[in-house]
């Protein structure tokens, strides 16, 4: 009998896997804003030395596995497990970018929910007895995301208020079974929500309802309530997603705001940067993950923190056949103590 | 520490989950070939109602999960996760098919390996103990596949002797912590294997080698022989890779021919229905694994199987933009004892 799961969609870890490092590499943009502190590489070069942008999402997604490595001290060789996604089709960032690691690979799809997911199942195989390090790894870049999902680059359309700017980011984890910490203590998994939003250019809109979900269900499975945490982080919501999930709770009389941020919100400085209603991409809240919010919880900033990312499981060809947005939003609780 | 995992990239299950059922939805010219007995339901209609194709892919996905409950008798709510993935660009199948579940769902891409990739984490969340009730869903299309792969099928183009048919079909099976099996007792997750093949027309070359690669590590790891099972089964390489398959491992002096078959042999009756080197897309072994070989295993025909599915990781842009075909293989091994 399953003696983990707990409620309807969460999962606890009894032996909490400990996150040995993470690893963030970015472009340019990501560079200028507020958390080009926390970046391990910053790129100035949008190719990243490749003949193509999705060479360069693959160059970017490998880098960020090579420097969490080297980061926790361990040779490539103990990695039993890479859990892997990004948002090309058919997840080519991941399946060029871990080619050549000769090590077990779990390809992945979750949109930009992909870091969460991909966390939560290299710390499941940790810790249901399967492994003792696993990598989680994902990746977006702004200009294979542009042209794949919108238009060329050289057609320069004009965007809409509510858009996000997909970020040019990787980011990579490496878990193992023992270790100082951050630990991962639950797993809450998204069900697909869709409440019937169509328009492509407001992710946060449609995203928001599924965060909802994850959320009230991570708080309702575990008997938690925001103030259980410290930080409770979003993946790529934006303004207009932000407000909307905000919205949601003080609907429930719950007050979220005050232990609330979205990762999409934290990467650009929105005005100055021009990126309109925020940041998106796997690569976002897998960058802010593996740098700001790993860095901060080891000084002690954040000692409880809930890591929800969201993703739009749309395709150009399902918005073209007039198909609204389907979207799923995966959490992991991370603590500094086991 | 990790006492589950064996070798370099083998795990075994000791809590071996059970296939509480399959169910196999196909296309017309699957329910003309050989295994037509073995399919749940076969569509006339290859649009199966809907106006798209990729519409008519979700819908097989989702005949698929609800026949393969009805098949378990099991309501829809004791599922706890689902696993699925499908070959369409943001993996649009599965996002689709299962969007009205309900169930906390985990996105997957490993291409035709996809089946082998969800029965596999299906069983370790069970195995695991962070679930009683697990499913595993994968469809593709000939409609889909060819549209977004190669040209619109209103061009007409000719097809190459090496070329394989993408399946038009959905597999879905239910797993239980507890049952009559068959069992899922060993996984062996694939490393990605890329040999250089650069000709996307003939996949089974491509894939061959990842293979290989995860059926010498299954035996090494877990100290087998081909002939400790009844049949081994790879996922789609047609009659070009399964006999380059065959050829490595005769040069290591085993002969693996007794005991082996592909599923991309197996659906279509190839000279007949002129598949030319058989039948690909995830589909297929989905398809075959849901209906011919669990019925098989209950009949008591196979004691032990392994199951392999092979999926080649390329996209039509790494292809025009030079790239080499990166594969990978993963195997199940099941056993209608524990």
């Amino acid at each position: 009998m399953s003696t983990k799961h707990v409620g309807k969609q969460s999962v606890s870890l009894p032996n909490p896997p400990s996150i040995a490092a993470g690893a963030c590499i970015v472009g340019k943009k990501e560079g200028e804003g507020p958390l080009r502190d926390s970046f391990d590489y910053i790129s100035e070069d949008s190719y990243f030395g490749e003949k193509t942008w999705e060479k360069a999402e693959s160059t970017m997604q490998k880098m960020a596995f090579q420097k969490a490595l080297e980061k926790a001290n361990l040779p490539q060789t103990v990695v039993e497990f890479i859990f892997a996604g990004d948002l090309l089709n058919q997840c080519i960032g991941s399946a060029f970018g871990m080619r050549d690691m000769g090590i077990p690979f779990f390809g992945l799809y979750g949109a930009c929910s992909t870091m969460a997911e991909s966390l939560a199942l290299a710390a499941l195989m940790i810790d249901g007895g399967f492994a003792d390090c696993t990598a989680a790894v994902t990746s977006s870049h702004y200009c294979t995301a542009e042209r794949q999902f919108r238009t060329p680059l050289e057609y320069g359309g004009q965007r809409t208020p509510t858009a996000q700017w997909t970020a040019t980011a990787a980011g990579a984890l490496i878990l193992t079974s023992d270790g100082p910490g951050p630990y991962v203590k639950h797993i809450t998994c998204g069900q697909i929500v869709d409440q019937g939003i169509k328009d492509a250019n407001n992710m946060g809109a449609a995203m928001a309802p599924a965060a909802y979900s994850t959320l009230s269900a991570h708080f309702n499975d575990l008997a938690l309530k925001p103030s259980d945490y410290d930080l409770i982080v979003t993946g790529d919501l934006g303004a207009v997603g932000s407000s909307i999930l905000l919205d949601f709770f003080k609907n429930d009389g719950i007050d979220l705001a005050p232990y609330y941020n979205d990762c999409g919100l934290m990467i650009y400085a929105r005005e100055e940067q021009d990126v309109h209603a925020g940041a998106s991409g796997c690569g976002c809240s897998a960058s802010v993950l593996a740098g700001h919010l790993l860095n901060g919880m080891r000084a002690g900033r954040w000692k409880k923190l809930l890591f929800a990312a969201t993703g739009a499981l749309l395709s150009t060809v399902s918005t073209q056949q007039g198909e609204s947005i389907p979207c799923i939003c995966c959490a992991v609780s991370l603590s500094t103590t086991k």
